[in-house]
């Protein structure tokens, strides 16, 4: 290993015959990981929230998949095929909206298709690389993005597009860990409710590599934009619409509007497996609609309560409102202006 | 009693020898009422959130000085005015921002400095009238709201100034209420982080007069209002500037940028005692905050902890993005134009 994958924060642990996934669910109080041997398992772990992140569903998905072709080779002859494009399907179904899930699982069907002889190498070196080049990647856009950043003072971000949702080091946690290293000053994060992952898992990222944080109230991110605190909004995406516009974290449309209005950047960063080329614009990303009850107190609970919850887990930020889309492959700066085909 | 303050919800009950506040921190999983005896415990009721919206504060307040006032009074004979002076200062440093609570105390001393005789029924029926006026004032505001709001389908409120913030009816509520009486048919109200004021508070109270409500995240404010939902964000005030200025809630600033962005108007509805009339605008408002623990998870707690939380309770929104404040006087549209001086 060499240093740019030295981890103090790991998502996923492949131990040679099962995935290891940390359960998210549980930070900052508790680390523990669930261990899988199939892809049932890990169906069950992204649905549910275990692993979370675009670039990590991916790469838990992917890991999926070796596990069904282990499964399934010995077991069935000929037929293992059959069982394994089964299971990527089934595994298709676990989250709506991150399309590296697609995308990696889309790899893992070309090699089913062309693969011969025993399969269980080639799906776990597809696997391993699918999450190496994401690391890999991960470093690249830091850099990029901490040279466009500069001297910063202040940035803010939402949810956790760090170490935790990726391979590794992160896609705007990684742009804050390289800006941190070069003087970059305050790091803010929203809370992010109702999951909280700014207040559990970026938090908790970033105190465990040593960099200091400050939280704040999700609805508290207008009036710490006026207070001069903050230049740059720095956050990943889920999906990138192939004119820029981009579906991330319930919020962060909200944080772009109020960003143009305070004179504030906003950054993504997300690498090239996260545009979805298919799509011409944002409109017709699909937004996963999650249970009201993770807002709801549980009284409000019971079946006739006057008390629901509407609790899309996604927005779409269009183009006009990013001032910068950071990938491995690149920089798009204002991407409404320029389109983002140079990074294809 | 009659018809107007027939209240399914009430914060505040004065028994005829002490004050019964409802724990609103508890909310809502438990009705608790505690009896308090004398000011420091109204005090403590206060600093606590046990009972918080800025007209209730001024009235538990008021029920404060009249507790000093019996406890004092047969005491320490002459002296008993230096004592209840004391209460009345310390009372007036429970909470900084709510502009009601000095209103109300401004009242008490005023009796204070001129009443001959025997003072407790005086003091009584000052708080009395305190609060009837509260409520009286908040049916009045709720018949000028909802006149305004017409045949609008959809509202969000944000915190919760209703019964439970007020005497009775509440300030944003109660244009709620009365325009849900006139067919006004989607209510949504902002959890309203840290506190969850709007899920614990204005979802129970809603539903407790059969009204429905939807939830939302805080977060997910500007998606709705994109998704063409709402017509009117309706919020009450703890401090209104001479200019229109409003501080309230955190989060309110952020919904009046957005309701800007989004073409969508913004109603401030408070009574007259919430004016300040001392501050030119809102730039002086002193703004509270809170310890950061009401944000983090309580292993971020111990000294040393990289993560610390920015918690600032209210914010100011600028009169220019309010389409009208709506008082027991009357309304002023369009304030950064007119001014509110009518309103004196």
């Amino acid at each position: 290993m060499n240093e740019q994958t030295q981890l103090t924060v790991q998502a996923l642990h492949w131990t040679g015959h099962s995935l290891k996934v940390l359960d998210q669910r549980c930070l900052p109080q508790t680390i523990t990981y669930h261990e899988y041997s199939d892809a049932q398992g890990v169906f069950e772990a992204i649905r549910s929230m275990e692993v979370r992140g675009a670039p990590a569903i991916g790469i838990a998905a992917a890991y999926g998949v070796v596990l069904s072709v282990r499964q399934h080779f010995n077991e069935t002859g000929d037929e293992w095929r059959v069982k394994v494009a089964e299971d990527i399907a089934k595994l298709a179904q676990s989250r709506p909206t991150a399309v590296n899930l697609f995308w990696a699982l889309k790899q893992m069907t070309e090699l089913l298709d062309r693969i011969q002889g025993n399969p269980v190498d080639e799906f776990l070196r597809l696997a391993n690389k699918i999450q190496e080049e994401d690391i890999s990647a991960n470093h690249k856009m830091a850099e990029f993005g901490a040279d466009i950043i500069g001297n910063a003072k202040g940035i803010m971000t939402h949810c956790n597009a760090g170490a935790l949702a990726t391979g590794g080091y992160g896609t705007a946690l990684g742009v804050i860990r390289s800006a941190y290293k070069r003087g970059l000053k305050s790091i803010y994060a929203g809370e992010t409710r109702p999951w909280l992952q700014g207040a559990r898992l970026t938090a908790w990222e970033l105190a465990q590599d040593g960099i200091p944080v400050t939280l704040v109230a999700d609805s508290a991110a207008a009036w710490l934009m006026k207070s001069g605190a903050i230049e740059w909004i720095v956050v990943g995406a889920d999906r990138i619409a192939a004119n820029g516009d981009t579906a991330n974290k319930i919020g962060t449309y909200s944080l772009a509007v109020l960003a143009k209005q305070h004179g504030i950047k906003l950054m993504i960063a997300a690498p090239t497996s996260t545009i979805d080329w298919s799509l011409e614009n944002g409109n017709t990303i699909e937004i996963e609609q999650r249970e009201a009850k993770e807002l709801l107190p549980e009284c409000y609970e019971q079946s006739g309560s006057l008390v629901t919850a509407w609790n899309p887990v996604f927005d779409v930020t269009p183009a006009e409102l990013i001032t910068a889309i950071v990938t491995e492959k690149g920089v798009v700066l204002n991407p409404a202006e320029k389109g983002i085909r140079s990074l294809q």
